[in-house]
């Protein structure tokens, strides 16, 4: 008889969105009039850049057309073209790619959850809590045992490693979901320090990297040295330009990475070739047109709409006198819940007190307990308008 | 130390469309006058239909918009709008599908590659030999003990169950690649009984089924009493509708599909949820036009150019006097090679003699020694001409 993989048995129900959503419902049909704002879900509000669209335009014209006609992509991992600019990208960080080890995906998620198909089952996972829930979910499939590291107010939500702690795979995830924390340089050093040292890799996720601002903060892991020898970095244009619902990433696996004598690069070639058949054409051109001057200017006018609606947010929870992590270089903000709440309680009272929905940090792990997440990817002026509206709360 | 998935070891590289490719270059460096005519790769070669193009343009420009914005699709598994379009057309083979039943994912592939992240490492695996690659591949590197099963010309090519052979895990793809052969009723109903008396799974795809004309052929394995309690399908718009270079297919699962009382869809909906983050929301409308009666009318218009090719090339075979399947039902025609050449010795000969590029059937198992895989996909009038080149060499 076929045996189901039991792995899916340990896997908890992600109850987090689902719940939020039904009491969001409940409240809006008993308060009919209500005026709720939406702080909650990390997607974008804002339309794409006008050189995207046209180049999405123009791509879907060479589809019509025989002559100009694509069919399945020359490989698995991308274009030429959107490959080398995103390797062009990657000089502004002083990173020297080869196009060669950029691979092109449908998004970080995809990436990050199927990259541990290269991995053997008997490695043990290092994962900060609270965390984004693919890390975990991924590797319960798969069934490999998951060790969980402290972040908490103490070490700002940005835990280093532990001497006495052994881990074969690490994720990192700067700018963080849901902390916002961002790692700074030596930070980042003691992390691949501590891979090279344990022959651990460490997976690297910059999904928000383009929020960063603060001088000398690295955008990429490969901006520190040794990390070619142990990081893989994952990448995505959701929030950098906003594709949520375009699906375009890039997974960059550097040619020095090897284990065992085996290229992992070369792995990744070859499960992604025999599970993967590329992105759209259309959101390849798309995703390159974010690499043009005009592009370029364009996406980075959106994220700093994003911004200020963060540094508003920001504003806002310092002058209550509420302790927070993120919200400069990064969309998220993780505030302490306020009088001793717990997150659901503070989920509750947010919403039936200021008709505002958040996320419980208790829905990322046990250490987000008492915490609370707001994104700043809403429209400014109800972003202001929320604000006002937990000021007066707190009075 | 991190390990790898040590199963990578035992993948045999995939030379077969290298070594075409390499060929066919070192041929044209040496012949610079060369017409060579490809008939080699599975990719489509017309444009996509004009009602897909516009869907495309309308979602472009809806993307362009914050008030017709669209972020992250509901959920993994693709729009409602798809899904029941998708199950709309599942109406006219007489299967009545819940739009729940329908997951929308980036191709065939993926969904064929990822599906068995549901299922025990201890499973064993049938698949039919000559097969496509991926069936093996993704197997292997999971670590399953794969069985083979014998197509050849005895049996058509169309492989029956054996009583004494045990196995959980069933791959079958009718209209098949690479042989074009095509399951009658009879037969799928064996394949269904089979793999419920012996609680296995049977994996279905039906990339091809478009091209079946055949009056009382199924389209569908749900069409088959029974598959409901024991199959997967696996579709895709590639074929049907020229998707090659935009991505999009769906699986379909029912809801009576169960092992040990657990729902087979409901892991496949938190695999997805976790690893996956749906389909771009252009593609996602293009692939809507498909089902519109003008975009219907349109793609069966392409197909039924591409099914001429198909009829050109049988009738050249029959008239040669060569042994093959398909053509009929399918875009592949799988040809015996002449005079005992082997597949290699074949493909060498007609590249030189004839400057036509096929695919060596050796290269899609030990079963497909001595046979060579043509395809319907090119032009109409290239087409013909091949087949004239071919005819004068038999002279």
């Amino acid at each position: 008889m076929m045996k189901l993989n039991g792995n899916f048995q340990n896997l908890q129900q992600s109850y987090l969105f689902v719940t939020i959503s039904q009491k969001v419902d409940e409240y809006g049909k008993a308060h009919p009039q209500n005026q709720i704002i939406k702080m909650g879900i990390g997607d974008v509000t804002q339309p794409l850049a006008p050189a995207v669209i046209e180049a999405m335009h123009r791509a879907a014209d060479e589809m019509s057309c025989k002559e100009t006609f694509r069919g399945y992509s020359p490989d698995s991992d991308g274009y030429p073209f959107l490959r080398e600019a995103i390797a062009g990208y990657y000089k502004g960080f002083g990173v020297d790619l080869d196009a060669s080890e950029v691979f092109v995906g449908d998004g970080a998620k995809s990436d990050v959850g199927n990259i541990v198909d290269l991995f053997d089952v008997d490695n043990t996972v290092l994962v900060p809590d609270p965390v984004y829930p693919v890390y975990v979910d991924t590797n319960l499939i798969s069934g490999r045992e998951i060790l969980y590291l402290d972040a908490n107010e103490d070490n700002g939500f940005l835990p280093l490693p532990e001497k006495d702690v052994h881990a074969d795979i690490i994720y990192l995830c700067s700018p963080n979901n849901p902390t916002g924390a961002v790692y700074d340089r030596e930070q980042l050093q003691a992390w691949v320090d501590y891979a090279l040292e344990n022959r651990a890799v460490l997976l690297f996720d910059a999904a928000y990297e383009s929020f960063i601002t603060g001088e000398g903060l690295p955008h990429s892991i490969f901006e520190i040295p040794g990390a070619e020898r142990c990081a893989i970095e994952f990448c995505s244009f959701s929030k950098t330009a906003g594709f949520t619902g375009m699906r375009c990433g890039y997974t960059v696996i550097r040619k020095e990475l090897q284990f065992e004598g085996v290229q992992v690069s070369k792995l990744w070639e070859r499960r992604q070739g025999c599970k993967f058949n590329g992105v759209s054409y259309i959101t390849q051109r798309a995703a390159e047109a974010v690499f043009s001057p005009q592009g370029r200017r364009q996406v980075m006018e959106t994220i700093a709409y994003y911004q200020n609606n963060a540094r508003v947010m920001a504003k806002a929870l310092e002058e209550m006198g509420i302790w927070f992590t993120g919200g400069a270089n990064s969309p998220y903000l993780w505030m302490k819940c306020p009088d001793g709440m717990d997150s659901w309680e503070y989920f509750d009272y947010l919403l039936n007190e200021a008709e505002i929905v958040g996320t419980p940090g208790a829905g990322f792990g046990k250490n987000g307990e008492g915490y609370f997440r707001l994104t700043a990817f809403g429209d400014a002026q109800k972003t202001v308008e929320a604000m006002e509206r937990m000021k007066k709360l707190k009075k």
